[in-house]
């Protein structure tokens, strides 16, 4: 997963676009980079680490320019690298090129020996590279033609912004399956991957860029065309379960809404199971929303069980082998007079591996909980993600490899629930939903959940991923 | 403020103190350091920046030896330099001796003063350094016997941890003004500032270092002396509400509980005010506690309403004034759909000079908030503190200078409203309150308020400043 | 001006790789970078600085393998830019090659386009990166054939090192013009810009690539074939003037050899000119060989006048405006007893712009020097360079601007005289020459001279450049 | 051995410190610091590793006052670590004093005990913080009425720089065994340990700080008085052989002058000796201008026979145990054509341990030098020096331990010879020698060799080393 932002006609392109970038920063830690367009050319920047640490010491200031993208990386596709920080810079013969990506293609396999065979010489291990050397063989020489004649080319998920001079390009896959939206600031357009990129900088969103659409800036003005025909989309809801950022909104709902009303129908489902707590907790932070919407609709009382600290996210170096066993507590400590002699019940996002939870399970147990039952805001999840979610491969899945119950007895929980599909959806579909929920009902979903991907709670991949991946 | 850690009899002394440390984070984030007693000698490694980055790249296997006392640093008194950077080292006739200290001197001026002129030179200009003089000058060989001498003669807030070859020795003033907590792990005594960090190496609390107590391990024994006489403690009240972390336990009760307790009596003198809401919300992360308790205490929904960016803590720098207005916005983002149209009351955990309050209505309106209360889960701050808390001189504390309708306009909000004395006592007081409280009620106070140091909040300084200060 | 190094089928190939570039540094400071191959792949880093930073911190161990390649590079054509730092290393349909470059290419900018017009994308402002792009497009699957067919579409002067998996190649521009030379050491080949690249490992010089040849190295033999006919060279004879190291090898003779016959030679001609003088001295370090032969020449005693600061190289930076006139002397500072009251004979190497030359004369005229007369070994430069040397544009070319009589008042001496061109040619022949030298006599020249590039003295250039450049 | 700078009254104070630094970096290269008042107190800055790396990116200008002194330091006395990096910061009741000291003292153990017994806090491990101490326990409130009083106490060799608010005080131990020397620069007073750094801004050198003198700049004046009474001095020699830069000027001739007279007086001594060779170099760079001398006085051409690797100073990090034998040779390359088939008689300043003679010689055979005479412009080393210059314990001594005989098998030399002490002597008086020389003529000595320590020739301590050195 990465995140990618952009912005035109602005003299403040950087710095708006860093701040931009910072507000991504959840969607990817391990590089960061500019691109700008100075109107003599394009200059790039990029650095592994955090956007804050590869744009010090007066960087920006060295990077003037009216129009910007930018792009942070999370740190597993294509080996972690500086040669794959984006934005990544060509020279070609339409001229030079930038591009951001976020989304991984899945046929890249292919294309890169086929272009190879033809002359191409690839410079990085990142499957972002390949759409500039289909746009440089494509026969084309104006930059949007050579785009709308390779994007057909490749498969998977994508969400592109291309810069060349005096042109900022948006582009989305087919089936959107990676968000991508647009902004406006006086006369400044602006792109972003998440809604709180837009609205940080004090921009308003205008509306996503469609899936299938190629979306360009030329002279102030916001231009658009399709380059594939519209059909039935596929949105990652994992967007909404975990990777965006609460502030986000997505079909006119905050993702931390959106969380809410999962933990509410879970609590729907958990209460026809007649599940029991004294109260209800979140793991930090991913749980917290839906362990709130939770509380709520079992009317028990919210109360964090965990002090998590903040400073272990990046400077904390294991420090060693013989005291690994005191780095979990390190990072997650419980609190434990609101633990102690509780029935506690706690929510996180998902369970994928079940690592996690049979940590939090253990600590709260340790704790002093009399009981400990794990409810997960989202379905099993039982097939890998080729479309950019680093979701473990196939045999790494807990639910795959054990039952229900299985899995509760490996995590040493004294319950283990997860919210349905249906659930899922109907949270995440922008729908007020009303104050008292009961399991079953399903207040005018119709058709809504075939909107979005579902391959990893074991739906239909929307794109058939290829041999080599 | 700062953070102190020691512990003495494990091979994994440095290790130990470096995850104690780490877990004490958030009481300095200026400077961290350890002095190691190897057998040989003391050795001292101290840095500016965060545990992490001080102690990176094999620091710690440098530091061999079987105890070690360390220590964070706060960035206010005695000015940012690595020279102030603890535990400070010397060399004296008393032989090597290290010192971590968490609080701050009152009189230290006098002393320095007469110190010099008797040929002592100081290297820092940290107050800390004033112990050792004095026990260089106390004409006794023995440490133990030179500290006797020697603590009496300070003035204000110390809990030191000192390190000597052979013993690490710990000494509280005799108010208790800063805590010092005493755990045991196996054969190992440790002493932290908060029970988070005996806690996070798999220890046991045993019990704080008394007030006015000078306690040392030798041998493997813990030994204790009284250095002043018993009298009534002046606990500083601002560690429950705002700088201990909540995993913490202060009289038996941990400071989140402390915190939801805060909420819940704040919540019982907000209805004998009348005030209405549709939600209640916290400033992240220092209000969320309160705001907990005091949702529940009204009957009202808790909801966060922003997002903060962890990011921002430490690797954003301020990129230019023209933009920014952006940064508030960066590091606290309003959750929109949860805000729009509502009556929000909103949690602080106090207010000082008014500057935050006023920036978070401010951003609550803007995201379409209908009206705005803001209540605090402490009473008004109405003087300076001496003792180590970093507390506006008396000319910038916002309601020393303006009346509570006043500062309620200043800061924008539709309402304004304070925590009062009693009830924050009664908070801190580690009793167990009954689930239903009602405004008046002061269930078994019975003078325990006199344990605490209320000088900030306009009541007696337990030890009078002296001039210089 | 650029180094580069290569070697085969040895353990240490990289460890030895980093002697041999160390050795090379004077021709190059601004990056430095190794490929290897460790029988799985190439694995290439580089970097900005010098090779002891570039490869600091047990980064040598990190690359394994029997065969490597390096480069050291001068900081003028292309651009200064990581992205330039070489070896450069690509991944194309005939595997991965990595590449290192010494010279200038001169035809690049019509290649570029033809390239890019069929799909190649570049990404580096180096010229080196065009031959990588001619192969991928040569239709050749082998990467010798490929070469064989792409190098004769280069012109200028080029010494390449390739690095394939299992094979390391070399190649000379068909006119010799930069050189490049093959070692032996045990059973391993190598490959160096100079002999004492090739000396400092211990191993011993085996002969030249010769112009036009194809050289590589595959299991453990020596291959050869030639791409281009065999032609008059045309040797660059500013290695021996300047670039080269003093105890670097060139046509039998060291380059300080070559550089004391230049002072030799000079010496007659300045005898026949009736100079007179009371002393002789070089301007460091790059004078001192010539000069010390021609105080032989002249039976003038030979002293150091200046002190030469080692430290300014890479740490000094020019602290402020203010005081940028003390930093002529920080570099070279006068010694005063030697100068005051002497007419002193001050060689330098050569004189482009003329700025040096007229600090030197200032400086010793500052410090008391009766007369100063300065010469150098080499005749006026007229012309500027194409194949690599850093010679300024025409019209900054001091001895084409004015007559000798106006650059001799120009920087401020009292004569002013230069080395003959056939005296050079002499001098770098490798001819053992008489011990009393007379000006006129050119004992055995016998058209030796053809075989040297004397463009930038006003003769012919053997290669056209194009227009673009 | 160290070096230090000082500078009053001008407003560029730092930026001319750290030219002068810069030009006595040939001093001490361990750490670097500088102490600036700038009427408001002083500013202390000090780091490990060169000037330019210590003064880097802009913190010049962090230091704007009126007057400052720096220093530079060597890496042996007090261990290596920032807190002996000087100048030396207190605080005291004589109120701030900033300290810069070159020399070695010898009674500090004694010291030190008495003071740490009175109450003293030492701080560094270095010698040079014993003299605050006595300061601050002289009774005195005057800088200067303390330092008259506490010098005296001090034993071994120091020049010192001291800073107190408006004052820059200098003083040198009564027999002057380190230098010390005064400058001017309109109406700026400058000190410095040698006239290079005198000269190197522009400023005239004024005179030597005399032997037991204390001189200080008080409002722009120079003022003088002497603690100590006037002796014979102790002129350390080791400075002209080897430690101070070639352009500086002791007693009126340039140190490469008199290391020209060195050579010189051991050609005569050499020529009576019957000693004959085909050619004299000397080690770079140390040997060169005794070479040239000898050269000169033998009447055989003197010729560079070592190419020297000026990037190996800082950034060569010895890779691997298994390539160490490569590295000798690429510190210092022997030129081939100028050796082989020839007797070099190679000169160096001084053999203390004989290692580098050894190298020296076996280096110059394998390049084929038919023989090798090693000569030595200084007498045999037989003591060590406890006065700051880092020569090896009694024991590592060569010329103690062994024969002249045996030392010359040895190091594998076919001869093997000193200067002796009168030649030394003479060479370093000042005096002008007569064009001609003979050995045993001793034009003018007369008794000047009293005013030097030849201690380390054997001669007498003139102070006695205490016990525990």
């Amino acid at each position: 997963m990465c995140g990618i932002f952009g912005i035109t006609d602005n003299k403040e392109a950087a710095r708006l676009s860093y701040i931009g970038l910072f507000t991504l920063q959840h969607r990817g830690q391990e590089s960061a980079g500019l691109a700008v367009d100075d109107g003599r050319g394009i200059n790039c920047r990029a650095g592994m680490g955090l956007v804050g640490d590869v744009f010090a010491g007066g960087t920006l200031e060295d990077l003037p320019g009216r129009a910007a993208i930018g792009h942070v990386r999370y740190s597993t596709a294509g080996g972690s690298s500086i040669g794959n920080a984006q934005p990544l810079c060509f020279n070609t013969a339409l001229g030079p090129v930038a591009v951001a990506h976020n989304g991984n293609l899945t046929n890249t396999a292919e294309l890169k020996k086929n272009l190879q065979s033809r002359g191409a010489i690839f410079r990085s291990t990142s499957d972002s590279e390949t759409i500039i050397h289909l746009m440089a063989f494509s026969g084309k020489r104006d930059p949007l033609a050579a785009l709308e004649k390779s994007l057909p080319k490749l498969a998977g998920a994508y969400s592109f912004l291309f810069m060349t001079p005096g042109r900022v390009i948006a582009a989305r896959d087919p089936l959107g399956i990676r968000p991508l939206v647009i902004g406006r600031l006086g006369r400044s357009w602006l792109f972003a991957s998440e809604t709180c990129a837009i609205e940080v900088v004090g921009a308003r969103v205008v509306r996503e860029v469609e899936p299938g659409e190629l979306v360009w800036v030329e002279r102030g003005r916001l231009r658009s065309k399709r380059f594939a025909p519209r059909r039935r989309p596929a949105r990652c809801v994992f967007e909404q379960v975990y990777f965006a950022r609460p502030d986000s909104f997505v079909m006119g709902k905050s993702v931390q809404g959106a969380r809410y009303e999962m933990g509410r129908l879970l609590a729907a489902e958990l209460r026809a199971a007649g599940v029991k707590a004294d109260l209800v907790s979140g793991v930090p932070d991913s749980g917290n929303s839906a362990a709130l919407g939770c509380a709520k609709g079992l009317r028990l009382p919210y109360r964090p069980v965990f002090m998590r600290n903040h400073y272990t996210g990046r400077s904390f170096i294991q420090p060693d082998q013989k005291i690994r066993e005191f780095t979990a507590r390190l990072k997650l400590a419980p609190i434990r007079d609101v633990i102690a002699g509780r029935t506690v019940l706690i929510i996180d996002d998902s369970l994928v591996r079940g690592t996690t939870s049979r940590k939090i399970v253990r600590s709260l147990k340790k704790a002093g909980a009399r009981k400990v039952i794990m409810a997960l805001a989202s379905p099993p999840v039982l097939s890998p993600c080729y479309y950019g979610i680093d979701i473990a491969s196939r045999k790494e899945l807990a639910a795959r490899r054990m039952s229900r119950e299985a899995l509760r007895r490996h995590i040493g929980a004294d319950g283990l629930h997860y919210l349905s599909v249906p659930g899922l959806m109907l949270a995440c579909s922008g729908k007020e939903l009303p104050e008292h929920l009961q399991e079953g009902m399903r207040p005018g979903l119709n058709g809504l959940e075939k909107d979005f991907c579902t391959a990893c709670f074991g739906g239909k991949y929307p794109v058939k991923p290829s041999k080599g991946e």
